[in-house]
């Protein structure tokens, strides 16, 4: 299945598989590409901000992104113009994160025949149902072609 | 060193090394957490929105955060609270990314009288200067111990 941008409405869902944060991954995300002592040293982070070990937010929002491509069924991918970021809890090792998508405007554009934008806002939520991050996309979406 | 709120003002600047990206980064990047063809796939990238190989959005921002980590010296590390991101531009095999980050606008917080809220702006460019993605985000920042 493939949606155009005239398949799209607003107030359409789509719910992600689970994955499972693990220490081994959140410190090996962090190492990579943000190395500070809370994402990466579970006895320093006691001490932080977070009072233990959390998640960088790039690791929750590429997770994210990983788990969208699994349950957005875009035409030709997701393709994100912008975003923003809300990170609202922090995440721990063991939560199961599911990413769950939700159109919420759609815009033509005038000067573009061939695609649309659809905004859509992505709710990462723990395993308890909270939500630890929330995303609000432009994507830019194509139209079927005629 | 290391910079508490009372130390920041608005305009100052901090200019990170650069970083190259390269096709197997980029491609091992999106196959973890972006797997589209536009960013795994050299060949089938060239039929897509990208016209080539492209760099997840997300894998530039994950590095524009190491760059970050490295060149921001906030007393107790780099803690965001939400971003704003716009990709610019496509992030090709051979660009050498930098991150500039600027101080816009300090906030103190009344109800913390510990700690207040940076916004700062980091543009990360290609190597011929150009932007590929401008990041706005609010940074929680401690006060300086008395």
């Amino acid at each position: 299945m493939s949606l155009y941008f005239e398949d799209l409405t607003p107030g359409l869902r789509f719910t992600s598989r689970a994955v499972r944060m693990s220490v081994e991954g959140i410190i090996g995300f962090a190492r990579d590409y943000d190395p500070q002592p809370f994402h990466t040293d579970p006895e320093a982070a006691v001490e932080s901000f977070f009072g233990g070990l959390a998640a960088s937010g790039w690791h929750t929002a590429a997770t994210t992104m990983r788990l969208m491509v699994e349950s957005v069924p875009i035409a030709g991918g997701l393709i994100g113009a912008g975003v923003e970021i809300a990170w609202t809890r922090p995440v721990r090792p063991g939560d199961e994160l599911v990413a769950v998508s939700e159109v919420m405007e759609l815009k033509p554009l005038r000067s573009k025949p061939d695609r649309g934008m659809a905004v859509v806002r992505i709710e990462t939520r723990d395993g308890a149902g909270e939500a630890v991050q929330v995303i609000t996309c432009k994507m830019v979406v194509p139209r079927r072609p005629v």
